[in-house]
């Protein structure tokens, strides 16, 4: 199979050497690794196509990969894998700004594609926190989420069509770039977020929007991280929908000024970053309405960006956050559990006593406005009691999100990381119906096996 | 069977007699009849259970029907079918102000939704030309557009959550509350849209936006039709999105006056009626950019609804469009073929090339920002010559719309009236996709059999 790969793609786009592989047996996902038996850098979804029928054939397992930042080990390898690094598909192919898309290949850099919707007087939304990295291949893969998903959405919510290549090597194309298309099943859709699983993808058309003409970036610190949760509560019931509502709890914020040094109030149980935008009238108004709610709600100042420079450093700070805590201690380990909004405060508190009870250091940081948490476990791999306590900490806090009608992951996917939580939050007929989904399109389970899905 | 019915429903809840069969026998869609075995009323998703049960044991089909307002022949029955009437599924579970989503029964009137929404000071945006009297069940299973799509998107856009019964009779919950949740695929998403093929939904949650606090609603008049069109392509470039840019064509114009009575200009070759929202100060500035560009693109007036009354009269004038042009003649086939907003220009021209080599009365308007048209062919059934050219014009108007990179269906569906085209929009690959998860869902065809595919 090796030598017919090589054939294929040019002995340059078949790395089999140990040294080689390495940096691709893992992701951004703390304590998982696994050396793949191959790595292959396809350009087109024609060799992608040949690629599958013969790794069908010789029933080899097939891992996609861009940039490997995913945090649920979505891309780490199974024994004896494939990976299939997209990296060489990178070209933007059309902007079209009479239809507002963009069509992309899936190893084209996020940033990138924002920057040049940018360029346009366009603007792409969705910003993961990996977005200078990773690549949209992925984040369609992962349906990945980021700092706006309040009031834009997370990636799902700009894909217009897909083109993918199926197990069975035949490619499909998905969608259109009509603004309405109710022509048969909606399975564009059913691939976004499927982790790898079902295809390979290997075009995106991106819907885009006009350029907000305006921001407003405020700062709100609290003394007690209830009031917090109430001024979240309050701009909700005041029905404003900020673009960005972000949220750092104690531990994140002294560990994000030591490391980005931009001026957070090291004394403040919680930080509220909030971000309005639009037409320069709305995101002004909005702005001032949010301020005053933040005061009567028990903020201990709040701190309107002066200019675009000052937001941006608040930014960069906020999204420094994984960045800053990961230097702490050996083992990050970043989760993603996710409630309903007007269960957060409830969801924040447990997490607090669940690390006192299990004697563990989590920090917590988030998208607050999405009910999306990141209780962030500063541990050690190596601590084989402390992971113990990890993995039933963990357990403890997917269990009760779960109970507040919550998910076990907002955008970083299921992947390795939790397999074993699924089938508690789907249900036994809709996790049937997921793994007979599974079954239907990868009958030979060739595509990412182990992941989503547990083995009987 | 009939007698488990009856045993499980009561009689007063299944209907056998031929004149109380007749009403469940067609759809909004023009020239398409069939009676059902029998139409049932279930109360709750536990009967619908049994009622699939039962079906499937006795190898009924089973056709879903909210108030049947469809436009492609989705809810009319084949022969033999048992019609699935939703209208006694007909709550308002729940609305949720913190978390901004409301919780209904399929049979609940989307009109209901609306006002309830908009009690509570919210939107619920999707409003398909039938809102007054379709179900939601129904708008969700055709994934019903309207007049807001441009801004708003469609009723896709608005789903959280579903309940659906599967053919085997097992209740599945997908989604939840979570503004992000990427546990496991998305099928929810896969149920939008699928015609009553795939299962029976029977609990919807919806997200809701906060209100937007004001309108803006103009009305520019043409003479040219090209210069609607380049109005319209000069408001995307300008980087606006307006909440509604509706058309109208001359011979719409001269028949919605002549039902609605709201001065329209009968001169006019074309007429556009466009709505801004949002913060007072933007709705006004988008509004007073719109009027520039339509004049600047050759618009002959632009007139400002002055009042909330003033507006509410000409968007009730859009809506009357097809009741007042079903006046005319005896058979109305109202058509949805949608192209990439920038080819709406050709496809308009294309369409009046069309109705003169047939000889044929077709009046067209629709969603312009969407590209979404209605060619609306005014017609009579009994008159078999010109039947066959309607056949014809409209095979001519599909084929040309998928030239442009369109869509048979914009917001319709594909139902019993588009099926023989399906095949020729998807491309081999994809229409075999849609064909295995049909047989995965639905291994004994039981669910709407006949719609969406074509039998080999």
């Amino acid at each position: 199979m090796i030598d017919a790969l090589i054939r294929l793609l040019g002995p340059d786009n078949v790395l089999t050497a140990k040294e080689d592989l390495i940096p691709y047996g893992f992701d951004g996902t703390a304590a998982l690794k696994q050396l793949p038996r191959a790595v292959v850098f396809p350009h087109t979804a024609g060799e992608i196509s040949t690629i599958l029928k013969l790794a069908r054939e010789h029933r080899t397992p097939v891992v996609t990969r861009g940039s490997g930042t995913g945090l649920s080990g979505g891309s780490v390898p199974v024994a004896g894998a494939l990976v299939l690094c997209v990296l060489k598909l990178d070209r933007i192919l059309e902007v079209d700004e009479k239809n507002l898309t963009m069509l992309v290949e899936p190893g084209v850099v996020t940033q990138r594609i924002f920057d040049t919707a940018d360029a346009a007087g366009l603007f792409y939304p969705p910003d993961p926190g990996s977005m200078k990295i990773s690549t949209i291949g992925g984040n369609v893969a992962e349906n990945a989420g980021g700092l706006r998903g309040l009031k834009y959405g997370v990636t799902r919510d700009y894909v217009m069509g897909l083109e993918v290549v199926l197990a069975d090597g035949s490619i499909c194309w998905l969608g259109n770039k009509c603004v309405k298309d109710v022509a048969g099943y909606n399975l564009r859709d059913l691939f976004i977020g499927s982790e790898g699983t079902l295809g390979v993808i290997t075009k995106v058309l991106l819907k885009l929007l006009p350029k907000p003409a305006a921001r407003q970036t405020l700062l709100a610190t609290y003394a007690q991280m209830d009031a917090a949760a109430e001024t979240v509560s309050a701009i909700i019931a005041a029905k404003i929908i900020p673009c960005t509502l972000e949220f750092l709890d104690r531990k994140t914020i002294r560990c994000v000024e030591d490391f980005a040094k931009v001026g957070l109030p090291l004394d403040a149980e919680a930080l509220l970053l909030i971000e309005t935008d639009g037409h320069p009238a709305a995101a002004e108004d909005e702005a001032g309405r949010i301020e005053a709610l933040a005061k009567a709600n028990g903020a201990t100042s709040v701190k309107r960006a002066a200019n675009a420079a000052e937001a941006a450093k608040l930014a960069t700070a906020r999204r420094s956050a994984f960045s800053a805590l990961a230097r702490l201690k050996p083992t990050t380990i970043l989760e993603d559990a996710t409630v309903p909004r007007s269960e957060l405060a409830k969801m924040i508190r447990f997490i607090e006593q669940t690390a006192a009870k299990h004697r563990l250091d989590i920090a917590t940081f988030g998208h607050f406005g999405d009910g999306n948490l990141h209780p962030t476990f500063l541990t050690n791999e190596r601590d084989t009691a402390e992971m113990h306590r990890v993995e039933t900490a963990m357990k403890e806090i997917f269990d009760y999100a779960l109970s507040l009608g919550g998910t076990i992951t907002g955008e970083h996917g299921v992947g390795l990381a939790k397999k074993a939580y699924l089938r508690q939050q789907l249900g036994e007929g809709s996790y049937r119906l997921l793994e007979m989904v599974k079954r239907t399109l990868d009958p030979d389970g060739i595509l990412n096996p182990g992941k989503i899905f547990e083995r009987k």
